[in-house]
């Protein structure tokens, strides 16, 4: 028979070290930096950190682009933390969009889940790589690439996005462009676009200057 | 108005070098080295390499462990080369497993999207996380721990798993030490298991030695 | 005194390993991988192979946004291949602009040679920050983000850019709505631009669709 | 003569900066992040952070597995942080073995400096990499395979294991399965070991549930 | 019209938690870790993060070396945190010099600007590339290799130092071994000069032991 | 009963991809890049990839540093390729001494396995760590920075070095001025050396110009 105390000597030299290796949930309450946030001290973790539950209630749609987007990245999964990837829950009512965006520090891959979504990105080089998503199918977006999903079909659409960041980022074109601060005169000499359209967009989007 | 053929010109000074740093579909006809696979040709790059449709039918869980696991890892989807992440799918039947594994090159993020999975991991110093997942639960996996899913409930299973890797390896501990061709004296020296286990095991799992 | 030939012959024992970690100078001729190029034989790399001389004369800045970008990058300068930086010279007449873009795969630092330059950059939560900048100064625009140039005050601006990445990639915004063969009407759908607007910058952009 | 005011001048001016990149002697004070441990103050660390000397004698053999693990990680030697390796002495006695694991976050190289080994590695597509090592021989486990060590021959065994992280986790198949709280009836369910094995060699090692 | 209300709730849920991933610049008052600084508070962060205005003037050549180096490193320019680039100025009077030196931390593209530099380093393997550049030249000097840098022809000369790091390090090889306190003794036995040579320059370069 | 083919069908779907992740043996007959060599098919890789055996003998101290260093990097030892280690066994004779030098590509850690070695390394601002070390002693020297080991007491000492790359590189600071081609008068004035002091080390350690 193998008597427990030895073993247990064996390990409590080797474990103790080992143990901060395996995972760092997030402690929130303490500064970030490029590596992400501080770990949580081993005893304070429990299941409840690596289980988040919030991806599985629709998002409100009952918004102008009919969409909604639910992030599960560290601030809410603090399991996340340092682990290189994060989850996006996409509704999209009928003619609903996810306007033209990238995310500067991850690639994704969409999963469509319910309905069928128009997607696509263009290359630096221009190049327009778009389909239209049936249920099942899967699409890869390359990080920083701007791209969209478009509700398409007769039913609403449910769709799943994987990022391998715990922090994609997110920045949405026209919100960018048009209600940010950014003067009118500088959004148009970078974009070309006419004074009268930036204007009209402003006012919507709640830009200024 | 603008003239086309000054602004071409600015662009092919400054995209053509660019394009590469974009993505870099796998040629899987090519070997491959630690960072994946070489890239395709810019000129055959098209928007298959960038969808892929295999995981939106159930796998076959007509098997001993009611389970079946469909990967969407580079060879299946040379989109992904490169940018770090891929995904599975996962059915599990009533009374399905998928038995304890690891993946060593890869965190995970498991998505339920019907039924319920009992789910957990274990960390190096022996600690169990574990929960019984519902519809949209998702639980994470952190990089090379041992962990196992199991049908729960009275209906089957379907979940997504994402990977930070676009090839996160996976190794089912069972079919490591009664699959393989380790010999017997060796799996039960270093896993303290009975001769008569092993050997029972290794019939069933196809192991010899 | 100390005899020459042993060592030479500790030398061969321990430097012949070693040499291919210093640097990886590219060979164009064959195919890329996520990590870049594949490294030339070492007896064919020279000095020139490590020094660029292509920055030192002004690009053409006779063109519709009368700004002229000059790259370093692996395909000008195989040297940097696998290094993590290269860069970029940045002409602009009077008037001239660098419109809108990202770089997927860098941050960048600019610096102004000669004249002044307005330059921002807008981040994830739609915060601008912008600033004139004159000789001397530099500026970063972290990766991904959109973020401009455009010539300031009354005389030329000469600028270096640099990356860290030796291919950064470059996504004009402008160009990939209205430069591409995104059809109008998604163009229109994920940026909520009109049609008149779209339709009027692709033909001067090029676009299809 | 160089008159040293003016280089030491030169010096402040570019060297403070820059001492913070060489290395990140631990405080193990902090909390960790992703990245590790914080740095000390440079002011603080002294040549005893970069010198560890535990790893000269034997660990104590004297139990159930006639083995002993002694590390050299960042919490032993906080001058390793940041680094990306480390080490740990491994004493085997008569009949010794290091059980069945894996190392979550790190490759390891075996290096035998008395005595024999029977050491091995177990593939994801479960083939089985073994052999009888003597002294000098090296051995290399992939990141995240399960592996293990056995004395071999006549004699005890010393050997060292360096691992590219400053903390490469530990994982002990054996002890997860059966030292830990995972209900017996999971552990049978995911591992298709018997209950009466189970039960055994919970007992043993200390597992509940 | 587009409803600005239900468009500020879609971003006020999606643009949280993003921000974090654009940029990371630097408390200065607080520890690093080996991922560098500690992220301000976005709502503290400003254009005064990003921009650095301190490479415009010339550095005081007034020295032995008749050289400055002037950084900009994360100290300086706390807006590089995390973002993997940095830069520094150049300024070499007449018959000035950069002595023999390395960065531990990151490759170096080297642009001259005005004046002609004779610039080179020595790989592994013992070669020299080097060359006289000319304004307008770029050379590279891959990581921790041996690099110097010379004023040529008839006048100053200016350049800039750009490096894949925020915080490169600066090894000057004639520092380390006669500006240090390394007993003359161990430096002659590690470099074969003789003892009047390596005491010569310890004095006049600070050296002490 | 469990049915074998069953299971194995779950497997062949499951791990065909996976293999690939899991090593990456070095075929030294292809070009590398910047991530290393690349695979052998994983159908032609054997036990002998993983172990290599030439560190058990000592090498030739006979010559004039009576210092001898054996690699085990990835071109005697394939199986580490992409693994991110490497090591290097040392002998030392009486008086023997490893002159100054860095590894530009990696941290290293020496173990002492018999005898004493004075070792140390100098940092960026000059601050020398150092101590003579007896068996069993470690010591890091981080990235980059200049290093030394002298032997030490009245006997022979053998120590192993470990690194967290499979090709560390190796620049010996003495070799590089003295046994390259870099003219005398650079080497003077980039060093503050004599010429006769140059002259006089060329001539024995075989540098031309």
């Amino acid at each position: 028979m193998l008597p427990i105390p030895f073993l247990v000597l064996l390990l409590s030299s080797i474990l103790s070290p080992s143990s901060a290796a395996d995972f760092c949930a997030a402690d929130l309450s303490l500064p970030t930096n490029p590596a992400g946030f501080s770990c949580k001290k081993a005893s304070t973790v429990s299941t409840s950190d690596f289980v988040f539950s919030g991806l599985g209630a629709p998002g409100n749609t009952n918004n102008i682009v009919k969409a909604a987007v639910t992030p599960a990245f560290t601030t809410q999964f603090p399991g996340l933390n340092g682990l290189g990837l994060s989850l996006a829950r996409l509704d999209l009512a009928i003619d609903g969009v996810v306007p033209l965006h990238t995310h500067p520090a991850a690639s994704e891959v969409l999963l469509v889940i319910q309905g069928s979504i128009e997607a696509g990105f263009i290359s630096s080089s221009n190049t327009v790589y778009y389909k239209t998503l049936s249920e099942g199918d899967t699409m890869v977006f390359p990080q920083g690439l701007l791209h969209f999903q478009v509700q398409s079909g007769s039913t609403p659409a449910v769709a799943f996005a994987t990022f391998n960041s715990p922090d994609p980022g997110l920045q949405i074109t026209s919100l960018s462009l048009f209600g940010s601060s950014l003067p009118s005169h500088l959004v148009e000499k970078v974009t070309f676009l006419d004074d009268a359209q930036v204007k009209k967009l402003k006012k919507v989007l709640g830009g200024t200057g």
